[in-house]
């Protein structure tokens, strides 16, 4: 039986200032840090193991998947990073925090953004604070300006079905460290999720979640590790 | 041209002990940490950057690579682990300490193990303390019983022909975290140290060697990069 366990990096710099973070590349803070240890802590202690592990080209979700890997004696595992596992991106909302966004365009606008299926924020404009246009690491992609959750599901499915799914049909057990909104894409395909109710689904940072599949990959069961 | 930095582990808990350690997985000391954040840190700064990074299988130098990684914001980079790049297997001598051999064989019989270049010590017997058959790292591999300088050699060599020489040769910038003796087989095969020197060279922990080569990865210089 595959088994697949998604772990949303612990909390981030930026998820504690409350600002919109999206392919900004911000750091754990100490307790984002302790929550990816203890990650690795509950899998080990409920005898999880891994054959390959995935995860974005962003630092707090590799360094989470690292954390807890080292937790589980599970350093040696490959990993591949790239960035279809990365965050939505933010666009022009990328560094405010949620009282600034809401004073610039008002909380009902807000709400869209952060809800909205299919509704993207406005683009990140080039030149500023924010553009990753020299960040090497992007170099030979189309950085996104801006995504929807409709955007992000839409490079998330196709990397899932064209590298993750292959292993785990070969009976690799995988571990996916990434970010609210790509592992909502992943949940949202996984568990047949409506475009009006994914939007809505918390994914808590550092709970690893577990997905029993079938041998088609169709989820017979999700849960959070620390609930079983 | 070709840019290639080797870097061995910083101190690890039997670095510190000086016990026999060879393949057994030992973590780093705060001190190792230390050292392996400075690496990146002076790579960094020196201006050093990286295209895909090499590890051994073993968590010290996996986490040495890590750190500096970390500290030079290159945590996405590409990394390839592979137990070609694990250290000397130290046979029956692994987890003795230096002491402990002495008194058993004799200081000039642990000399010649330690130094001579083809000479392996007594093999490890299967099923004691430090039997590495049920550690899932190494299945499929033909884990050695024990290794002289000259056996380890004949692990790296191949590799470095087959996957990392390609790399350079493509224009890619790498790194090599790994082990004094694995390490030692690089610097033999680029520097054309004979035999009965290899095996005095000391490769310290913690610190960058930079190797500047020509399109044939024939060695133009070597340093310590400390000492740029």
């Amino acid at each position: 039986m595959p088994t697949l366990v998604l772990i949303r990096h612990g909390q981030s710099e930026w998820n504690l200032e409350n600002r919109f973070t999206g392919w900004w590349d911000v750091n754990l803070t100490d307790k984002g840090i302790e929550e990816a240890k203890a990650a690795g802590r509950l899998l080990a202690e409920k005898g999880f193991d891994f054959d390959q592990c995935y995860t974005s080209l962003q630092t707090r979700a590799i360094k989470t998947l690292n954390l807890a890997l080292e937790e589980m004696g599970r350093l040696w595992l490959p990993v591949t990073k790239d960035w279809a596992l990365n965050e939505r991106h933010y666009g022009g909302l990328t560094g405010l925090d949620k009282a600034e966004t809401a004073a610039l365009h008002g909380d009902a606008q807000v709400k869209i953004w952060r809800r909205a299926f299919d509704t993207p924020p406005p683009v990140l404009e080039p030149g500023g604070e924010f553009d990753l246009a020299a960040d090497r690491r992007y170099a030979g992609i189309a950085i996104p300006n801006t995504e929807s959750l409709k955007d992000t599901i839409a490079r998330v499915q196709p990397y899932w079905e064209s590298t993750i799914a292959p292993d785990l049909k070969a009976g690799k057990r995988v571990v996916i460290s990434a970010h609210g909104n790509s592992l909502r894409a992943l949940v949202k395909h996984l568990s047949h999720i409506p475009d009006d109710e994914i939007t809505e689904l918390e994914i808590p940072t550092g709970q690893p979640i577990v997905y029993e599949l079938d041998d088609n990959l169709a989820a017979t069961d999700r849960y959070y590790l620390s609930e079983r």
